[in-house]
């Protein structure tokens, strides 16, 4: 870690114009840039004491100035009455590896302002705002410090707000509604914005991308925004459980940060590592344990309809199919199989209930120490499930006996479920009762870390799906490995209008700033029960394993499309799920992308890009691949008449001998994609 | 009462387009119309058992299909899986007589639809929607009754819907901000509203006015609106005190009445009764001791700086100014005087604090008994008043005490003051300790009613300022006989920039909806603290007399600039406050509108128009006039030259015959207005 001086040039006759309260009559202002001097901050109060930040790139305001604040229940807020009582400065440049990731290396590059906000008269009692700034995104969070007047701060309300100094495009989904994360992306002026979850993601009239966010959610409730009016956007803290306090805290504590990164391309809001970079390092020690895999599973068919989850003539988690499963995954380089619907519980009413579930009891039909051995036996490890539907109260009593089976048994990783409508989740109150909770709450938050390390005691990855939403934990917590959080694939297969073509190029550019998304690609089986079916060809399936980033990534269709279509389904059993380097090469949100990745420890690079509803030509500049060396190109590339509506299996597969500096054209049919693999010689 | 049976005629056809879900496999559904077949409801069930209701006016859609439903915070949410079970309905056709009012007779006249919506599956417990349908609007509430699984039913969310059909115009205020309800309006499209406070005023592409607002709030937390996406706006309900859930019950009980008013014209949201109609009828019995009176008061003096409310050289309520104010009300026919400052605890830090407040103690240079008497023997009252600044859990403390005090004192009506900053407010919580609550929360609406019933135990009537909104209760309270709860005329006095020229024409469509405000008109001292000073013209400040309805209404100037102007001040002096009959002329929302009202239990007329900042030419056709009758029109008129900006007191005051079949043309200067007595022969 490296000290160094902050250069702290006035940026205050930047703000004379917008700001006339502030040249009126100066007040106290604190303001720190970056280290390469794009993103600035300025901290202020006005003439009632109300402070307020604002966020400058290159001179020019991103933020406007903006309300910080906090509301208690039961003790006063802080809110106005305020001034600027200190200031204090860091510098940190460091250097991290992560254990797994889209890139080996991580580099740490912020100023650090430390503003200390006292109130002006009676019990003068304060808090510090902290800034840290990087080129790329400011995080900021409130730190609050034991003192007379503030032991109990249960909040009420987070006052903080984040006003864009223009208009600007907004993608986002609603907060608050029934379905938790799991909605198709709006994209509206800003000013059409209502409630929305994070990350939202912006792009101003100036074409600038802001992506609003939150990092290391520990113990507080998820953030989400409310457009109060114009361009204003105000915290929303989700909901306490059981009609408590938004968050129930008792001093000191601080806040998980608020995230906002800046950035000219749309790609570089992917390549930030902001989100991580203000998470606490790993805190478990050596993970090496934690593995990234590719992974088939009993699964998809349920979806179809084919098998159930709950036992009777269709279930199925049965020996049978679960060591079909096994061999299939043997035989093509798979490190895991998932199955669900194996323990008891499926067969009641469990929706929205969750008690009926043992979380160590199999059904008859499913053999679990026979299958464990069998899967060991074959290099393949079972990947564990447990479906909670949302009850984390019921879930918690038998946490230490369902991990300690799956460790027995050799699972390493387990899929954790809480389907149930948002707001329906259930925890433990403290009069012992069970109350309601949302999903992003604090209680269920909390849950969550619960899970993860008691988990890691055993050596288990978790991958949680309708989980509380990536704030980059994984970084201290790295056997939290993945997580669902949005519209997966299923969407495509129930019978109801399914992921459109654009879903995939709108959720790198919002959901995926988070983390890692278990995302379920690769069918080939175009057809289900929903309207369009699956709405991208078969290109652009495969060239989502590059596109989106997940550590566990699953092979997610029928076994039979896979024999029955090995040209295609090479790529899936090539692609790896673990990376040295990761570069954004184009991209417009919802629109289309292109991303190409270095395989971890290995020379390989491989691309996967895609695009909406629209064909595109996109030219590629081979710059990223390493100097002097010649590679196989094996493309996967839309053919001709490739459409997501009529042609989507219109698939070339062909290679072609590259090196640095080339370009490369890549045509990208209506909803398809193209993967490549480049293989170094 | 009068019952007969509910004309049903099928409108499902109507909705086939908008709802193709109804058309494909049609589940049962409720609906009814409105006694003159000008407005109908729907409410059907979903494939998932979501219940929505629409509501149509004449066949076509203004409210689409929007959700109902509520989550508790212990008990499973109704929100799906429901089935319409039963319905019912009933007619009601009666007319009632206001003991004060706008008018003295309101007709009652609806159809009701109860529709009871059940669980499908699970311990099927069932609720009622409630739909009172007018030819002028709508109303609906949730009944639960007490049952197994519904016995404390603590509130997380509403999750009642308002979506309106097409696209509109906003008038609006923002929700959850600091400073209560008193914005300036918003006009904005629809879809860029952001969390607002009810009323809300909607103008649809259409040209239909609708807005949306709540009646006979009661033990239940206020309703804002947040707007999700789109079109939709969700209820919010105004958070619990003390980190409490929203709202905190046990069944059996019912929701305040969620209401829609939808007219053609933007005057006949003005002319509705709807929120009257329901609410209670009177619970008090005899309220002959309710007078409607117009005062004036130790109060602008203050706001200009010239007096204090706090003890000390500028004190404001001393013996002297009292009797000088009492004299003044004597002199020219004012019921009451009103006197701010009279209690000790002003010169302690008060605000947001409120426990420096004695409501018995007076200054020593403030001799309430004496004070009283002189008043009584003048034949003017003198009227109360106790600023709380919101801590309603210490004024509670001293409340049978301090209305003992002004019962014994012969003070009629008191005027309430909460003056702290949003979610403030201080409640009793249960277990003894005083936590922070919003002004339009449960424990508010729970306090402002105490209030209201302890004052009526003593014949005294309640004026609030920062008060819970005004949801009509009034009807069942009528010693609830005013209120603030708006930008009053205040905002112009201070340092800061004021009210503009269009604030009154947005109050006439939106806060007035609700019911009557304080608004304290009647300035001639144009210049103030406030860079604009009073935006308007003289002839605008007596029009604000007929336009705004208030009970009790202030002559707010200081008594110089009334004696320095006989001439205008005479409107001041005749003008009723108490009315037989009120019709809107004409009028646009935010831009201008046309009053008249008839003198309850006298035969005078009388005339108020005002606009915003564009002068208007009106013809006014004197049609309300009562026939065979001639009348001398008293006329205060902008004169040539008059504008709010630059001759404020240009007023023409001249007098002419008319009777009914007259056209009046009516030019209005920008800001300005006009004011017309006529007197009957």
């Amino acid at each position: 870690m490296t000290f160094r001086t902050t250069p702290v040039a006035s940026l205050l006759w930047l703000c004379s114009a917008a700001l006339p309260t502030f040249a009126a009559s100066p007040p106290p202002m604190a303001q720190a840039c970056s280290p390469g001097n794009v993103l600035c901050v300025e901290v202020t109060t006005d003439n009632d004491g109300r402070p307020s930040y604002a966020v400058l790139r290159d001179g020019r305001p991103v933020i406007a100035p903006s309300r910080l604040g906090m509301m208690f229940t039961h003790v006063p807020k802080f809110e106005r009455n305020l001034e600027i009582a200190s200031q204090a400065r860091d510098s940190v440049d460091q250097t991290w590896e992560q254990p797994w990731g889209e890139r080996r290396e991580i580099r740490n590059h912020y100023n650090q302002l430390t503003v200390t906000l006292r109130e002006k008269t009676g019990p003068k009692r304060d808090f510090d705002v902290v800034f840290r700034i990087y080129d790329d995104g400011v995080g900021f969070r409130y730190d609050f410090r034991r003192q007379p007047g503030l032991e109990q701060a249960d909040i009420a309300e987070e006052l903080t707000e984040f006003t864009l100094a223009e208009d600007a495009t907004a993608w986002w989904i609603p907060a608050f509604e029934w379905n938790r994360e799991e909605y198709l992306y709006h994209t509206t002026p800003l000013q059409e914005v209502g409630d929305a979850q994070t990350p939202i993601t912006l792009r101003t009239k100036d074409g600038l991308h802001v992506s609003i966010h939150e990092a290391a959610l520990v113990d507080y409730s998820g953030m989400n925004l409310t457009r109060v009016d114009g361009r204003k956007l105000k915290a929303a803290l989700t909901p306490g459980s059981g009609g408590a306090a938004r968050v129930v805290r008792a001093t000191p504590f601080h806040t998980p940060w608020r995230t906002l990164q800046v950035a000219r391309r749309a790609g570089d809001l992917v390549e930030s590592s902001l989100i991580l970079n203000l998470n606490e390092p790993n805190a478990l020690g050596d993970v090496s344990w934690v593995k990234p895999m590719k992974y088939v599973g009993v699964w998809w068919e349920m979806h179809l309809d084919l098998k159930t989850w709950a036992a009777g003539p269709k279930h199925g988690a049965t020996n049978e199919n679960v060591r079909r499963h096994i061999d299939f995954a043997a035989a093509n380089g798979f490190g895991g199989v998932l199955v669900e619907g194996w323990n008891v519980g499926w067969n009641a009413d469990w929706f929205g209930n969750g008690e009926s579930f043992s979380f160590t009891q199999p059904y008859p039909d499913f053999d679990l120490p026979a299958l464990s051995r069998y899967a060991q036996d074959k290099g393949v490890v079972l990947i564990g499930h447990h479906e909670t539907s949302g009850n984390a109260a019921h879930y918690e009593s038998q946490l230490g006996d369902a991990f300690d089976l799956y460790q027995r048994m050799g699972i390493p990783a387990v899929k954790t479920g809480y389907v149930a409508d948002a707001g329906q989740a259930k925890v433990r109150a403290p009069d012992g009762g069970v109350v309601y909770a949302w999903h992003e709450g604090q209680d269920m938050a909390n849950h969550h870390l619960r899970v993860v390390t008691e988990a890691a005691k055993r050596h288990i990855a978790v991958n949680p799906h309708e989980p509380v939403k990536d704030t980059g934990l994984r970084r201290t917590y790295p056997n939290w490995i993945t997580r669902e959080g949005a519209r997966g694939m299923e969407f495509s297969a129930w019978g109801q209008p399914g992921n459109p073509p654009e879903h995939e190029a709108n959720l790198v550019f919002t959901r995926l700033l988070a983390g890692p998304m278990d995302y379920t690609p690769g069918i080939f089986g175009m057809h289900t029960r929903a309207p369009d079916g699956i709405a991208t060809t078969w290109a652009k399936q495969l060239a989502l394993y590059v596109v989106i980033y997940s550590p566990l990534q699953m092979a997610a269709d029928l076994l039979d499309n896979y024999e029955k279509n090995p040209g295609p389904f090479q790529f899936i059993k090539d692609v790896p799920v673990d990376w040295e380097e990761t570069r954004v090469l184009n991209g417009e949100v919802g629109d289309y992308v292109t991303i190409v990745r270095k395989e971890r420890g290995g020379e390989n690079w491989y691309l996967g890009s895609l695009t909406d509803e629209h064909p595109r030509e996109l030219q590629v500049s081979l710059d990223f691949l390493d100097p002097g060396r010649r590679y196989t190109a094996q493309v996967y590339r839309d053919g001709e008449h490739a459409d997501w509506k009529t042609r989507r299996e219109d698939i070339v597969i062909e290679q072609r001998e590259v090196s640095r500096g080339d370009t490369l054209p890549l045509r990208l049919a209506p909803g398809g994609g193209q993967a490549i693999r480049f293989v170094a010689h």
